[in-house]
């Protein structure tokens, strides 16, 4: 019985994340995790985000239920594929897209409800309906293939990544994702940095890479390296997104110190 | 040892919850499952009708531990009830309504502190001090018959449940509950809908019924089938609470389309 | 494998708080139950307080990782320390004020990454690359002293605790916490209330204590006996923080009835 986890964007207060887990329980899984019922509804990109995050923590053949579902009811697929030797249950629309830029999709199935062995489907709520069942079959021991025909994982639907790019001396990126704390998560690879970093970013600057929060001031921003291994613009003890009155898919231009830029 | 599941108000951020979640670890409870603490505090309505989402996906003989409780220290009684084949445990306000509704309660006691034995109890906190004591006590293979006296199932405390009716060519109902999403669902059966429904709910209308999101464009508002067997009104991508300024209890009237109303 | 129990200020919306959960899980860790994610980004205080308020209600021998880190990167220590027969995992700035105030700290280690076995360790996780990882190996049986040298437990950081004092007839006290449900949770012993207690608090007063919350009409303040011990002022279905304009930290007088005080 391996570990599921889920992600999803149903909040806790309606249920609809416990009818999955009560689905689970009831389908033979094992250890439930919750990694969070709290991305913004609809947000597929900030659930591939988090996801991508999380998944190879956990042990080896862990599956990963994530229900971001605008399009439930649509034609879009509902997949299980297995990367990096874990699972992953959900609808075709890019949650992902940031596990396959890195690992190699091994095998990818369309569910079918027949197979999946719960009829009827309901319309609205194939988390519960589909996608939770299937991953109980697939902790519980099931292979994938039994659950419906294979497709070639190339077809998997991704959704653009934006990576920076240099620009002569400049690099110019843009913000990955904003966490709870108003960090500013980037797509520049620290190791692209000049020796003396300047960061134009929204409405302000920021200069010089720290190891840690405590090498500043609190209320003041500072670069770091993210555990991506790219750039993040914080603020110790505030919100680097209110400070620079930035969010996801903000320009970020990187200067040497004391050269282009604004200011 | 069976699931046990929490349901409460009591939110996350000062430990409650988490209370009830080590009296019951210690107390020999199996798998823990959280179903939600964000039922606005008080609101046994919610809460209620949370619980009758969830129940039946559980297995057999879990134990369902459901904690809103604005009466704590009164004369309320302190219960556990069996139906449909798994228990509830919480104080005796309603929080059933909804099960009850289906399923017949076969067996109803009042919880006596002392014979759970946990003593002494607080008088503000029982879902610490009473109820999570006597579900691990069940959880854990204790008959309920030894936790206190039963009564009779048909005292328990039953809410007004709002039941649609035919009017004529009309079908007047109301919200019965409004989800994250600002989904409003509704007590008018599917099946009593006319071939052409038109429905008007607060400060508008919503025609023809669809069998998923996708087959409206974004922002466009739409009517499904719920899981409950009745009229759910949404805006794909968006809320329909807010589209139509209606919560819980709004009235819905449905018409065949072209008659009545008011446009 | 033992429980361990997950607090923190990370929220669920980013998955920081899932990377902590999947190190724990392979790290053999045994059951988790999340405690809260909800503390207020760097509220140490707020942390200090849920944790001494679960910590006693899980099982002998039960990890309590506790990550509230506004110091990360700085030079504040990464403890594991053995109170009450329970172990605490986490940062050196506090979090364990309340546990110990009551109980003697038997063990204190000071985590060192290498003997954690996890390198390199970021900058900027500590709980995910340091805490985490050391919460799975005690919960699974390693002995703390294996994870870094021992150091005296009259060495870690505490925060001071205000108490409350006698002061004539009167008694001037502090707000220690406000729950979610609006209750201000002072730090006066309610054994040293005189028989008829005025408690002035903000801008208003109540008098006389209550054994529940359903001795007073909704919408009416009232005074109890806390589940420490100490005075609560709540109001009825209501906010008494709201009510009074009151927060933690907030001066409380206690008066006999008809005596002292502004009325």
């Amino acid at each position: 019985m391996s570990t599921v986890t889920l992600l999803s964007d149903f909040g806790t207060a309606d249920g609809y994340a416990a009818e999955m887990k009560g689905v689970l329980v009831s389908g033979g899984a094992g250890r439930l995790v919750d990694v969070t019922h709290r991305i913004r509804p609809g947000d597929v990109r900030a659930g591939a985000w988090v996801l991508h995050r999380i998944w190879a923590r956990f042990p080896p053949d862990s599956v990963h239920l994530a229900v971001v579902d605008p399009g439930v009811g649509s034609e879009r697929p509902a997949v299980a594929a297995r990367a990096g030797e874990r699972w992953f249950v959900g609808p075709d629309n890019g949650l992902i897209t940031w596990v396959a830029r890195r690992f190699r999709v091994e095998i990818c199935v369309e569910l079918d409800p027949g197979r999946v062995g719960i009829v009827p489907v309901s319309d609205t709520f194939h988390g519960r309906d589909l996608f939770a069942p299937a991953a109980a079959r697939i902790a519980a021991g099931s292979r994938a293939e039994e659950l419906g025909p294979s497709f070639s994982p190339s077809d998997l639907v991704r959704l653009p990544i934006p990576e920076a790019r240099r620009d002569g001396n400049a690099i110019r990126g843009q913000v990955w994702h904003v966490d709870r704390f108003g960090n500013l998560i980037t797509n520049v690879p620290v190791e692209w940095l000049p020796e003396r970093p300047q960061v134009w970013v929204g409405d302000g600057s920021v200069r010089g890479l720290r190891r840690a929060y405590a090498e500043v001031e609190p209320g003041e921003p500072l670069l770091t390296r993210g555990s991506m291994g790219t750039l993040e613009i914080s603020v110790r003890g505030g919100s680097a997104a209110d400070r620079f009155g930035a969010g996801r898919g903000e320009g970020v231009e990187v200067v040497p110190a004391g050269e282009g830029g604004e200011g």
